[in-house]
């Protein structure tokens, strides 16, 4: 009766250089967010990404990103609409082509690092986005943190949206993630994660930094795969929201 | 009764650099070989080229190259069938996201270049190059060197093919052309030229260097639109084909 | 007795990219800013360009930008402190190497486009490239926008500045430029825009956009090579600077 | 009264990618070939490169490669003299803006990987690497394949050359490394590898694949840093050479 996505970035070797731990996750996630060489990767990073996913049977959706592979797409650069719109084109578009040859049906959108977060504050970027998404294909769904901007240009251009939570993060009472550098805003004991992730799911409603109750839609978990202690909290988080009764499936169920 | 296709290479510009005259030549030609952001382009040019493709009603191809923005996609690259496969998928995959938007079908793929010399000498490279096209479309044209290893793959594959000749260069006896370094290379006399490119079209034959003819099969002609001279060119050729009962149609009316 | 130097942005080709009139703009000017390969040029374009400047006999100085040859570096992006240092020294290195073998000396840097406009207005980035140079070259002349924060970097740093003025553009009563979106920013006419030079490098003033003359100190103005009408201008400049008893000369004869 | 040299790439990360174990190879080399960023490395990268080399004590080399950083600088390129020229001026002048802030004189060059392998075969590449290199800085020390093209220009141009030779790898007749492909072409016994290297310094003298001696001049060996084996056999090449009376010095006290 409860359903939740755990999603995850994947695919973000680049060439010789090596990320992440694509074949552990992959198999403990059911959306993969595969970079699409603007940020990360490269085609043939892509294409193993794809088969990996193929095989294991789990959705793909784009990670579109900005184009700087040096800062891994994580500074910020104003762009324009103009560009922001052909960017996330042209990064859907080669990302479908390799969804062609491995037989997957791209399910979602979910910009990558600072363009994800400036997406999040900017109407105008957000709206540019999604003009991109819904011309490329009017099914995709577009997954946002829950409550910015990007949920909201996607809304009102009749786009499908999912809205995303952390399970290592704390939130302000407006629903918004608290500042990295505030003291309180990483939550980082595991068990105390999983219970707020149960309770967004199960109750919709998070505790906020403040102390008092908040309501949040999620969709989807956003989880890691960097390192042993991260896979080892994804399989903790997945197992306890199986035996809490939650099924863990992918978007495209959901919304 | 007697058709042929002009293509040239188009969407070349790249940020704040522009190259050609795409706006002028786009209204001479059937067909468009759209840069991809490989050797040249970025999203930007890609969306307006094909932007004034439709305007125009031209058919657009994909014009894939090495990742060589430095060289132009001009240098030989030693990269393999694998990472050949790939950069065709991701780079017709990225066209077709400014296809959709553009309402347009994407016609056919020609490599640019040193990946098109490469090709047209190396089976393996081609056969790489067409199981990329096949996967993506299997109803894509492949626009190769009169009876080049591509052209060859192509067949093998069960991909449709069109051949393109050169209405400045001179042929060997085997259908070849002449290296540019040797003398008689080039059809410097336009009129020569025009005279050749209507025979090949008419009677399917040109006479190589030798003096001797041979037997040619020729789709589409390639035409160049920087500067001038190549301008006037082009009109000048268009004018001669279609006096003389030549239809200058695109290739998917013809193959 | 009154002397100024000309400064312009020169080797922003790139590849089979040409942009700008080098090798006309080059014999008018006293100082050139050269790109070194992150928002524009390439190693071969940075060998011709300053093997022109050597045959001319004007000095050269480096012109780092962001790394964004897409946006031709005119995109805020937010790089760390660390990483400005790290871009400057990199570039400023990379031209070095051409210097050394054209028997060129470096003279002065000029950051380019959004670097040039974000260090104007943070001391903390241009903290971060005055510290490179000052390692790279104690010598080296910091040529920057009248009264910004890279001016004051440079001088806190103990480096010698130079301060550029602009012959097309309005000032506020603080000394800085009016925004190009308000009316009255460009100085249109070719003979008041002139005239304003004259007076700010004969007597240190300038007639705001108020009315009200404030004082302004110039060592070098920054003219422009692209188009017939832009290398008229720096021609016209030329000749009546020169006809009102202005040295023109490079700035290390200046400051 | 023996001396050699030990060198090993590094510096080869990039952006947010990790690559090698610089601070573990580090201490136990005295010479390293630093990555330039064309086919590895960032200007950050190159920074903290430096820093660890200075607190070390170790010289540092220019590692300069293709412009290829998808490829790592392993893919044949065909670039022209002119090209290859300036691609070498560029990284090496790179290089040296970071070897000033750290008070490091810059000892040798050494190109990298296909850059590398083709320069040993073409004696015009070669000469073009060798004339950048001459013209940056006449004192660098060439390090080269022993007995190729890149040795001979480099003695050409009256440079200063150092051979290296790799403890991994067996000989043909004629003092070229066995390809890979053919059997016997890796020396897999560490302690066989060892007693080769140790004979190659202190008697000039290896043993061929045929059976046969051949003399062979080593000044440097290459190690590699990648993973716990290769450092703990760099670690065991040390201490072996170290209690046979080889002195482990870095290059410019050997040629």
């Amino acid at each position: 009766m409860y359903r939740v996505d755990l999603n995850s970035d994947l695919g973000e070797s680049f060439g010789r250089y090596t990320l992440g731990n694509d074949d552990q996750i992959i198999p403990l996630v059911s959306s993969a967010n595969v970079a699409c060489g603007f940020h990360a990767s490269d085609p043939v990073v892509m294409d193993q990404t794809l088969a990996m996913a193929a095989a294991a049977g789990i959705r793909v959706g784009a990670h579109p990103g900005y184009p700087d592979l040096m800062g891994f797409g994580r500074r910020n650069m104003t762009v324009s609409p103009e560009e922001a719109k052909a960017y996330t084109l042209y990064q859907l578009g080669a990302l479908d082509g390799f969804c062609r040859i491995h037989g997957l049906r791209m399910q979602h959108v979910k910009p990558h690092g600072a363009f994800y977060n400036m997406a999040a504050k900017d109407y105008t970027l957000s709206r540019a986005i999604c003009e991109a998404i819904k011309g490329f294909d009017a099914n995709l769904i577009v997954l946002a943190l829950s409550g910015g901007e990007l949920a909201r240009a996607a809304i009102d251009l009749g786009l499908r949206t999912a809205q995303e939570a952390y399970a290592d993060r704390a939130y302000e009472e407006d629903g918004s993630l608290v500042n990295r550098k505030k003291p309180g805003a990483m939550i980082t004991d595991e068990d105390e994660a999983i219970a707020r992730v149960l309770r967004m799911v199960k109750e919709q409603k998070v505790t906020a930094i403040t102390g008092r109750d908040i309501p949040i839609r999620v969709d989807s978990i956003c989880v890691h795969g960097d390192g042993a202690k991260a896979l080892a909290f994804v399989k903790k988080i997945r197992s306890v929201l199986t035996a809490e009764g939650v099924t863990i499936c992918p978007l495209d169920e959901i919304v």
